[in-house]
């Protein structure tokens, strides 16, 4: 139900993707009376590949994450994250709230054993590809363990996004000769350097985008100021370049020449692509789609719902965070 | 000396600068016998607005800054800081070795009575011309004092630099619901709420290039993840459209229609334009060029210097910061 667009475009995002993968089953949770007119005959095509459940409650997009979670236990947010809970679904996607989503998950799905907070980890394009970031903004304070158990929740991921067995994972840090970083991502950085995961030192906020590190770790107040300062930078070099290309006629001939390098340009940082953030940490899997998802988006973000599940993220999390030496000890 | 170039681009910068401000005198600090080949017959010519200053060492880029403030007493950056406490100087402008230069100017200078640390202060490309931020990387760990004495100096420096009264000064947070920030930050909001300055209140990283602030307040550990992380995307998107422009002959078309678009969007993001940052907070004025600086953008540390020094900007600062509610309370 959540997002700017609600239905109309979560619904023929989940349909797109229930055609293109056989084996997903979906449930849409929300209003009947708004859900039934948009899935509209495909709701008999796909036989009980496609389920409706009803829920009465909507979490608007601007309500504080402890009102939406103490008054609106019947809103759709709620209901999906129910039914990961009881094992009727693998999986909640939402575009919705992303506060009172990561409130409620925490509140009813509670953090795999080991892990104290749950974080956002999100894929950030990079010259090659793409880079798996986390926390973009669940915790603003972090100890050292909790970098370490980001750390593992990446590795995991981006292991099974990229389907690379050992990601590199690196530390967030500055690169100033006289400060070497805080306390705390020093103390990180010995964790990891004893852990079982490929760490590969400290990263800047350059290396991002180079292509030289698959997951980069941060707390969640650096990790959503780069986030936000990233699509920032973006935006102003868009609009300069559209504000450039329209200043007169010959300019306008110059962007049509130039079609395919800005169509080729806006495709390399489409963020339709790379939709879809995991919260991860949780005993289920939760993705979040951006608010302003179209289809093709939140179709992205459904399909990371889908590797995750099928992979088992949570347990492997779990898995992963129990070998490490610094887990045995204690 | 500094530099990626060394004298082959600080001397014919500091030409051009005497050329155009006649009020200008300039002392090069250096290797005699580096420094007046580079000079020729521009020495005579400038009177005694051209003066040489003997230095026999050199700190390289690589030095750690504690060596070169023990080993290097005769380093054409520690006599040129030497110069500023002497007040045989007003400013000292180098691009040299950032750490070494910061060590050795808190050394030297040591800080305005109630300010405990020097910050680094850089202006940022926006939409609407520019956006001052500090710390960019000087202080790791920052306290809510800390915050609210770089909020004084960087309402000095934007106020001198782009000579307006009351700067709009930021304080750089994430915007998400259930997090509200860290503590230090809450503190800092708190003590800017009662100060004289113009706080407008936290600032997401996208409001860096909106024009929406003058000044945006962070420690130095964000601030200096959040400027690689703008260089990092700049980087990127312009290689993605160098490597598109360059794929085939019709798109090498292309981008010479586009070249003026090209050029304004290359200008409009020239980082030579806005090259000279401030360690503020200092008894004097130092300003740092960035090491692999050409001549015009060397030239434009020299005249941030000149402004800050005819300002006198660390006595505005001092006075800035008696002038606080928070500061009378001791």
């Amino acid at each position: 139900m959540g997002g700017d667009h609600g239905p109309s475009v979560t619904v023929p995002a989940a349909l797109s993707v229930l055609r293109a993968e056989s084996g997903l089953h979906v449930i849409l949770v929300g209003q009947r009376e708004l859900l039934v007119p948009v899935i509209g005959k495909s709701l008999g095509a796909f036989g009980d590949r496609l389920i409706l459940q009803e829920a009465t409650q909507v979490v608007t997009m601007d309500e504080r994450p402890q009102d939406a979670l103490r008054k609106k236990k019947d809103s759709s947010m709620r209901v999906a994250i129910d039914l990961v809970k009881a094992n009727a679904a693998d999986a909640c996607v939402s575009a919705g709230n992303t506060g009172a989503l990561m409130a409620t998950a925490r509140f009813v799905l509670k953090t795999v054993p080991g892990i104290d907070r749950p974080a956002i980890l999100a894929r950030i394009p990079s010259k090659t590809g793409h880079t798996h970031m986390l926390d973009l903004g669940a915790n603003a304070d972090c100890t050292a363990e909790q970098l370490f158990q980001f750390a593992v929740m990446g590795s995991v991921v981006a292991a099974d996004m990229n389907g690379v067995d050992r990601p590199r994972v690196g530390l967030l840090n500055i690169g100033e000769e006289e400060v070497k970083g805080n306390e705390v991502v020093q103390q990180a950085s010995s964790l990891l350097g004893q852990s079982t995961l490929n760490y590969i030192g400290f990263v800047e906020g350059t290396d991002i985008f180079t292509g030289a590190v698959d997951v980069v770790v941060t707390d969640g107040f650096t990790g959503n100021i780069a986030l936000k300062t990233m699509e920032g930078v973006a935006a102003m070099l868009v609009g300069t370049l559209r504000t450039e290309y329209t200043r007169n006629p010959l300019r306008r001939l110059g962007a049509l020449v130039s079609w395919p390098v800005l169509k080729a340009v806006r495709q390399r940082f489409d963020t339709r692509t790379l939709n879809g953030a995991s919260m991860v940490g949780l005993t289920g899997v939760v993705i979040k789609s951006h608010g302003g998802a179209d289809e093709v988006a939140f179709a992205n973000a459904i399909r990371v719902g889908l590797v995750e599940a099928r992979k088992g993220a949570p347990t492997e999390i779990s898995q992963l965070l129990a070998a490490q030496p610094s887990q045995k000890k204690h």
